[in-house]
């Protein structure tokens, strides 16, 4: 618990005694990850005083500090949130093992028999800031995809996150899984974020998990691979074949629902033969969105404010969107293409050959049609959960849960094969 | 054609143009990728005298410069290789498309109907050394997957790729492709590597295609991903339960049949309770190979060499091969994982208990059954060639092909679904 360990040579011997452990949970049946999980799941409950406890002096060493409400909220655990967190792990528990699943096969010619069978990646590695939630969510989906993780999570929720790593594992090593499962790092100092992002070959994936400077210090910094997004400029294209009550429903609902999730649109884009596009601004605006348009736009509807040329590449994360008017689903994929992020993009429209050619063209992780860009999620696409959102184009994209925390061998049975 | 060009912005505007294309083609219908790759081979036969030449020039510059025999033969061309080199961009324009494909689907309760469909990554990097062949084949296997390609072959080859290059573009061109899908470095500025290495955002992946020192430079320089192996440190366990003319049979052909390639067996591990340790031993020294064992296996045959620690640890690529007599299959296991490089391992057994332990336990990117190493082969494996085998732990292990060149993306068709 001291912060004058070295930290390179503080992560080099986590990420070994992670290894080990990782090779020892990969190779147990699956019930007993399953088990696992479940025991941890109990053991978060068993220790709720102990975390509450623990999280109160998070809390008010947070409130000294000047940490603002949100910040504060982030980090505030109560019976529910606890009752929550267990529940998220023992729902981790009763997913379906992604572990020694056969991708394919198939039989070659001199009769070998190949196939591809999921793998766990190994150590695995988040890099996390003030909600303490994510140790055991993290952690839990990492275990059951058989890896090994390295909890690194915000000074801040320091004790929170101590107590419940100590309930977790607690609940591990009661099923019988080495204790170096996951592992959180014991030292609040920074440095060991830089350890972590240099260990290639010792950590083999980074997930960062919160806001915006930490996402680009991770990207900027690793030498490690990484699954992450930094920003979700995402749009909703409304055709002029869009049914306007549904368009309506899903631009605000988009915009809206929740205005600091990385799924929100932040950009409204209107076909100029989109004969509502007047009543579509004005159902945003009245639902309490701050509207930035663009010349046509501010036609339309001229009690908006102007847009300049940064509010197209802005995420805004808040009760404001910007909106376009653009000439078809050309020029709305042209759009995209410029400003969008790789995220999450939407059509509405009733022509379904315009929405195929916006599913084919536009290149992002998720491509809605008739559907809002609220959905991106790993929840909502029935993954269980999600370790993240990814918007890289190798390994995983989108919302990233189980699957992606594996990797894969192939295997060949023969009968004495050998090549010409 | 200079050299005083500034590498980065050279990489960075080769880069926009190359996705500029790759939109482009990644949007065309599946036979005019196919059709493409068909007008290349024709293409690249009917260049056959100028490539011919261009390839004089750099034979003789080769010379010159004192280039090693077996380089000078990498770097010859004739009439077989060009046939050759056309005959194979033929053929993968013949085989199944990856793009569009659809990976999985599912229903949500809400009736939004997901799947994740097969694009293409992007903008492909390869990096290659005296083959000029690898000039239309990794052209080949990228556009097939309807990625754009930036192309930087050695400059012991330059002639003969810039040759290679303008008859696969020239096939391209009159097939509709746009000539930037496939761009060739015009520099043999080694400061051009460097820059690739550095283009994250610009360049999605990169493939080093070469040797052992390419290979590290890439892997410790790329600030993009890079998907390669650095060592085949390949095993043969030979269990206790194996039939001895099979064990010996692929022993021989892991090791001899060409050893200068990855998937060449470059350690013997015997079980202590294999009968016919000593006769195996024999053969392999009778067939040509130098034997380096530890102490037990010298017991065995007095004759062989005597392997230090370093043999363990050591990727021969020649005709020499380190033995040792290990305790079953688990301490093969061990052994495997001290001293592996997560490329092929194989396991000679009639005890199907005991080969699907070794299968389960081994932590490689091919586990083989009663095979030989040097079925590690895209070819071999059906993926109808290779870009390269990856040893890394994301996106693609063992044998990449078309699919390894691919990504998805998550489409989600709704019918004006909103979350609550």
């Amino acid at each position: 618990m001291t912060d004058t360990i070295d930290p390179l040579a503080l992560i080099a011997d986590m990420g070994r005694r992670a290894r080990a452990a990782g090779a020892i949970v990969a190779g147990l049946p699956s019930d007993a990850r399953r088990a696992a999980l479940a025991a941890a799941a109990d053991a978060l409950r068993a220790a709720a005083p102990a975390i509450l406890a623990a999280n109160a002096r998070d809390m008010a060493h947070g409130r000294e500090i000047g940490l603002s409400g949100a910040m504060l909220d982030r980090l505030m655990l109560d019976d529910t949130r606890i009752e929550g967190m267990a529940a998220g792990v023992a729902a981790i528990a009763d997913l379906p093992d992604p572990i020694g699943t056969v991708i394919d096969r198939s039989a070659r010619p001199n009769g070998l028999q190949l196939s591809r069978i999921r793998v766990p990646i190994g150590v695995i590695g988040i890099i996390y800031e003030s909600r303490p939630n994510v140790t055991a969510d993290a952690a839990a989906l990492c275990v059951k995809a058989g890896n090994a993780v390295i909890l690194r999570g915000g000074s801040e929720a320091q004790h929170s996150n101590r107590a419940i790593h100590a309930a977790l594992v607690a609940g591990f090593v009661e099923a019988g899984l080495p204790a170096d499962i996951a592992l959180l790092v014991p030292t609040t100092d920074r440095a060991a974020v830089g350890a972590m992002l240099a260990a290639d070959g010792v950590i083999d994936l980074v997930v960062p998990r919160g806001g915006k400077s930490l996402v680009a210090r991770v990207q900027a910094e690793a030498r490690v691979p990484v699954l992450a997004h930094l920003d979700g400029i995402n749009h909703v294209y409304v055709d002029g074949s869009a049914a306007p009550a549904m368009a309506a429903a899903i631009a605000v609902n988009a915009k809206l629902r929740r205005t600091g999730v990385c799924g929100a649109m932040e950009t409204l884009l209107i076909d100029r033969a989109y004969p509502q596009a007047s009543a579509l601004i004005t159902a945003l605006a009245e639902a309490g969105c701050e509207v930035r348009g663009d010349a046509a736009a501010r036609v339309l509807d001229p009690s908006i404010a102007a847009a300049d040329n940064a509010d197209w590449d802005t995420e805004y994360l808040d009760a404001i969107a910007s909106v376009a008017i653009v000439d078809g689903v050309e020029a709305a994929i042209a759009h995209i293409a410029a400003h969008g992020s790789h995220h999450t993009d939407a059509i509405i429209a009733e022509d379904e050959r315009i929405a195929e050619r916006f599913i084919a063209a536009v290149d992002s992780a998720i491509v809605l049609w008739n559907a809002s860009t609220q959905f991106a999620d790993g929840g909502e696409f029935g993954l269980g959960g999600e370790i993240g959102i990814a918007t890289g184009r190798l390994h995983a994209r989108g919302p990233v849960a189980l699957e992606g925390l594996t990797t894969y061998k192939w295997v060949g049975r023969g009968t004495g094969q050998v090549r010409p």
